[in-house]
């Protein structure tokens, strides 16, 4: 029970945590409700024996709605994206040994920066997993044209296509968008599965699978959609549908109970707790704000720019930068971490002496944060605390250190005051 | 944001309800310190990639405490029982077609009465899933033998031994203790790995997987460890952690990057969301509450007793009752409900306008409900509750009913005023 959190009250510019955080109103709301009392909270009016059909709180309509914002027809929760990555890997599983064994070969050729989730979603369903390259540093970018090779190169080895495609809409190392719409038109030309994976994207910026070509769309409500956790999204179409969400089959020999409302790929029913509720009530405020993705866009390059200012400090990753999620090489810090009595963990620390929370402790050669949804003011907070930090320790060592042009002011967020 | 809880505030009977009860002090921290903010609230100090290594808050320390509390020796954390159960069947899949496939079938035999999720997961892992018998109406009571004979006969079929045994420690349908001890010796004589799936008494009463000689112990929080959901524990011994917990050893072809902290068979990482915070918190008043379930037992038995008063509504399941889930046949409120417009609605309907809430909405031939951690005077209202909709309706439709014998006063818990 003294079990705290260190970090409540504090500015957040965790990469993944950003694109999550609870709106204040719904965070009231939860406790205004009382959600908070018991994890089956959405389950008394549960008549079908699956979370995903409850009517009283409305899930199903909910969950039509989602796949509509996604420009899918279908769409189920899951415990996190990283299930419903598992989901189609299990249906296509089934799918390339069952029914199309010929034809496909149980290979997923991913892009080359996916989330370790991708990996464990294959290793679990045994799937072989192979990648196309990326360009290297600095900017790590992966191109269509990569994917079309290697599925030849599969094709070749084992005469028979990929059973399915996944590519991350935007990676989680440099927060590169990856070509999702041309690899959709290489996957249909080709007639390979295409799953899409926009846990990094999905409810922070306007999003329809259908522009991808994708069969399978899998979202993280925790990274993206402004929703505790853990809570994922998986979106099809009417078609995939019925293999992906296929009823359970299985018969007990002595019982024969039947099981036929539940959905094996997402273990039965994924159960409605706090999360699905933080979800709906997100709803109306994530779909404002991919509204405002530009806005966005422009705090992040407006930070990326300020920050290489600072020395030889270096954005990692494609320009223009299409995301929130950045990576800066970071020399200068590294160069002080080796001064340092607390090593890498000096910076994480500065920060959060400065009230800002979310770097990776331990690292000072690279650092990834993301600024998504903070004020202008707050951005500018962010930018001021590593210049603070960068001068101090500077002095301190008796290093050096030079500032490329002068630091930009800020343009006023609605509700914030000039910055001077 | 206009979605409401329209059951707050209720007293809950809802069987699989009220062994997930947050205490009110939990709720409480868990606002004061603003867990409800963000989804990877537990993660701001994750050095190692997995949650379960966490040391900040202090979850490698608490994941140890669970082991230890249920008898075993290694616990991880789950997307709920569910995956729990599904993460020791891929396991024990792999062992059964990688390292024994001239010893072992890929059959598992699990209780007749199972729940649904020991079902789903069987078919997700491709397990042929076969069960002893119970003895029928109206104990439904399932002997150990019936275990031992259905080893046998695998093994008369297909020359082998089913791969697993499954046992749930007390089963959802009537709230029946299964003899899981006697069970555990078979499985130990035949050598046959062995699960008990204890989702609803791990965290209501005392429980050592040792006694039961159990291999794998799956616990869900959210039902009985009075936790936010969706939340489960899987604990084992040293011997089947290798296995179970398995890392991840899936090498992508090009960026031959290893995902190695990660364990496939729970995901990689099972997140730590709110649901795993409230645990934490909850924890020390399970260890505490857990000692009292005796007199849990002698709610539960007065209850039964004074419902069984209510003409020919029967107790059905064993006798004496073992466990807080309770199922009545109720032939009284059945004719009334042939006689109500609102068919069988209207019995979970009476009892939330008396603010009492959990009866499968629909169902008034049978019901099952629990009054585990009520007041007795909440038990007491209870009862009066659906003896006060037996005498309002039997009044109004003509009907008959004798109550056999004078209703009980309630003994007086704790804090509560005596009653009359």
């Amino acid at each position: 029970m003294q079990m705290r959190n260190q970090y409540k009250g504090q500015l957040i510019i965790h990469p993944i945590m950003t694109g999550g955080i609870v709106p204040e109103e719904v965070q009231k709301r939860i406790l205004e409700e009382g959600w908070t009392k018991v994890g089956y909270a959405l389950c008394y009016d549960c008549i079908e024996g699956r979370s995903g059909l409850i009517t009283k709180p409305p899930v199903k309509e909910f969950l039509q709605n989602i796949a509509e914002f996604f420009g899918g027809d279908i769409a189920e929760h899951t415990f996190g994206c990283r299930v419903a990555q598992f989901a189609v890997m299990k249906a296509i599983s089934d799918y390339v040994e069952n029914e199309r064994p010929k034809d496909y070969a149980k290979v997923v050729v991913t892009d080359p920066l996916c989330h370790y989730s991708t990996g464990i979603a294959a290793e679990m369903t045994g799937f072989r997993m192979t990648e196309p390259p990326y360009s290297g540093y600095p900017e790590y970018k992966v191109e269509a044209k990569g994917f079309a090779e290697r599925i030849e190169e599969i094709r070749r080895e084992t005469g028979k296509l990929p059973g399915l495609i996944v590519v991350t809409h935007v990676e989680p190392y440099y927060g590169n968008m990856n070509p999702v719409e041309e690899v959709g038109e290489i996957a249909k030309e080709y007639d390979i599965p295409y799953m899409v994976n926009a846990a990094y994207t999905a409810g922070v910026m306007p999003i329809n699978m259908k522009d991808f070509q994708a069969d399978f769309l899998t979202v993280s409500a925790h990274k993206s959609m402004a929703s505790l956790g853990p809570l994922g999204f998986l979106v099809t179409t009417y078609e995939w549908a019925k293999k992906l969400f296929k009823k359970s089959v299985i018969l007990p020999e002595w019982s024969g109970r039947a099981f036929g409302k539940k959905i094996p790929n997402i273990f039965g029913c994924s159960v409605g707790g706090i999360s699905l509720i933080s979800a709906m009530y997100s709803f109306p405020y994530v779909i404002e704000r991919v509204k405002k993705w530009d806005e966005e866009l422009k705090k992040v390059r407006w930070f990326i720019e300020e920050m290489e200012k600072l020395d030889d400090l270096m954005m990692i990753g494609e320009r223009p930068h299409r995301h929130h999620l950045t990576h800066f090489e970071t020399p200068l810090f590294w160069e002080i971490s080796k001064n340092h009595k607390r090593r890498g963990f000096f910076l994480a620390e500065e920060m959060i002496k400065r009230n800002i929370v979310g770097l990776h402790k331990g690292l000072s050669k690279h650092v990834k944060l993301s600024v998504y949804g903070l004020g202008w003011n707050e951005v500018r907070k962010v930018r001021d605390a590593f210049y603070e930090i960068a001068e101090k320790y500077v002095k301190k060592f008796n290093l050096e250190y030079r500032v490329s042009s002068p630091l930009a002011e800020t343009p006023t967020s609605e509700g914030e005051e000039a910055t001077s």
